[in-house]
């Protein structure tokens, strides 16, 4: 792997060893892990080598600044047929370099095997940089929630893809792309810690559901108001076109990577967040008062995008 | 995953967020990766669900000792099949957490999904305890080379498993338990960096494969004496009934993980270490004075085992 992949200056001991050596300023690493398989959680006829690489570094990525974390490094296990082109590994791979550069990342570890199943194993690590990690259990009633960024957008960009229209792709492939190649905000999470963010998670599995596991671990009802997910409107007009609610996308759609937090009060919220609702006594989420009733998230009874668990440590 | 493994006391954040956060208290993390596949590293008809959990946490864990380093945290990806019985699941589990244990580690992270293929990618995280990294480029000529343990008997077993003969899996059951549970002597590493051993590698591919990689990172020639590998004299018995070479499985057979260092002198090397060569100006291994001429490690072509490319970071 030595020679393809770029040299991590700051690795103590870098690729090539038995393991990587990595320095961790303040005595504590933050380590999460995902597994991705061809036609569960990506179809390479849909995405680009590159696009596959990069949307699993950066779903990884993600999860390490749900914490309030910097991302450091990222390790891969890669299985691919034996008769899988070299060049495919390197654009695979390739991805993976750009997605972490954006993280700040350096790729500190690889294993490549053979296999039937294409599948990419990837495990992220960071570092608090003196911060406290913001779990998803702190959150309390008083508290308002904001999200880092858009959501829905690569539930969108699905939908457009199992449509198959052609003439629809050209106009709608801002959300193709948000789907093929989510660009998380990793900054938004040390910079949520920083404002004094109270529970934060990365929105992975789509925001009900992932707000409903930041509900549960603090014991409190989260209320989010559908109007001010709204967006562009981007949302809204590819709706139209395929025939569907567009709030479905919102707030069951995963894969964005916005991270979603909740904060002691509007004042904390930074400038890029957008608050969407507010904590209070009770359990569960209230979409514009009421209780959520579609699908939550996707979940691989509907979609085959999930397994048996939740993503991250689980 | 959480309430199925037990939890990690030592943990800053443990498993069931988005991320593990956990201490590393000289500011350095030590990290490596391995993908298995099933029919290329573990068949299920050979091994038991927990020995297959064993085996992929000891051969991850292995690499961090090899680094001189303690095992802290590992972090796994399950894919299976949808109609896998949940007992199978729960069985590998406790495989990997009973190795764990031995190794001084906890579950930190988990990732389930489902698949065609039964794969587990492992990830093991290590501190350094304020040694320094051994890596495998520090020998030099006039250093003597050390093992940790037996070599050959995961390979013994192995072959003992493809003859198939029900009456010797009873004479050679010990073989047969190495190669389906190798039991790294992880502490080994640590002490080997504290004796001041100047490289060092977990023997995975098999030892003249792995000190391969150790002649050409530091630059030297490594010369083995093979009577010094002859051990119990339970390998001789093995190959005599199945009609092979002993020196085939010391020499080319992995998995057994012992670990393969040098030192500065004979005084330098643990009391529980063996002695089985020196290190001259040069470059390669040689065997009892001569080149290795049979194959110098387990690969896909042989036994479909390994994959593309090295374990470990790579």
């Amino acid at each position: 792997m030595r020679g393809v992949l770029p040299p991590d200056p700051s690795a103590v001991v870098g690729i090539g060893d038995d393991a990587a050596v990595l320095p961790v300023p303040d005595g504590r690493v933050v380590a999460s892990t995902d597994l991705l398989v061809e036609g569960r959680h990506f179809r390479r006829d849909w995405s680009a080598p590159e696009d596959i690489g990069a949307k699993a570094a950066a779903q990884n990525l993600a999860d390490i600044a749900a914490m309030g974390a910097v991302p450091i490094a990222l390790l891969f296990g890669l299985a691919i047929p034996g008769t899988t082109a070299v060049s495919w590994v390197l654009r695979v791979t390739s991805g993976m370099v750009a997605e972490c550069d954006r993280g700040g990342a350096a790729i500190s570890g690889g294993d490549i095997t053979a296999a039937d199943t294409v599948m990419l194993a990837i495990t992220s690590l960071g570092h608090m940089n003196g911060r406290a990690p913001v779990t998803r259990g702190g959150a309390s009633a008083g508290d308002v929630v904001a999200i880092s960024g858009p959501v829905g957008r690569s539930a969108a960009g699905l939908a457009v893809l199992q449509a198959g229209a052609p003439d629809e792709l050209a106009r709608l492939a801002s959300l193709v792309d948000a789907h093929r190649r989510p660009q998380p905000d990793y900054q938004a999470g040390p910079q949520a810690a920083d404002a004094g963010a109270t529970a934060m998670i990365d929105v992975s599995d789509g925001l009900v559901a992932d707000l409903g596991h930041v509900a549960k671990a603090s014991g409190v009802c989260i209320r989010l108001r559908s109007q001010d997910l709204a967006g562009s409107g981007e949302l809204a007009a590819a709706a139209g076109k395929l025939g569907t609610d567009w709030r479905d996308w919102a707030l069951a759609g995963g894969e964005d990577h916005a991270l979603a937090a909740t904060f002691p009060a509007a004042s904390n919220v930074p400038d890029t967040w957008t608050v969407i609702g507010d904590v209070m006594a009770g359990s569960g989420i209230l979409v514009d008062g009421q209780r959520w009733a579609r699908p939550a998230g996707w979940d691989h009874f509907r979609r085959s995008r999930e397994g048996l668990a939740d993503h991250g440590p689980a």
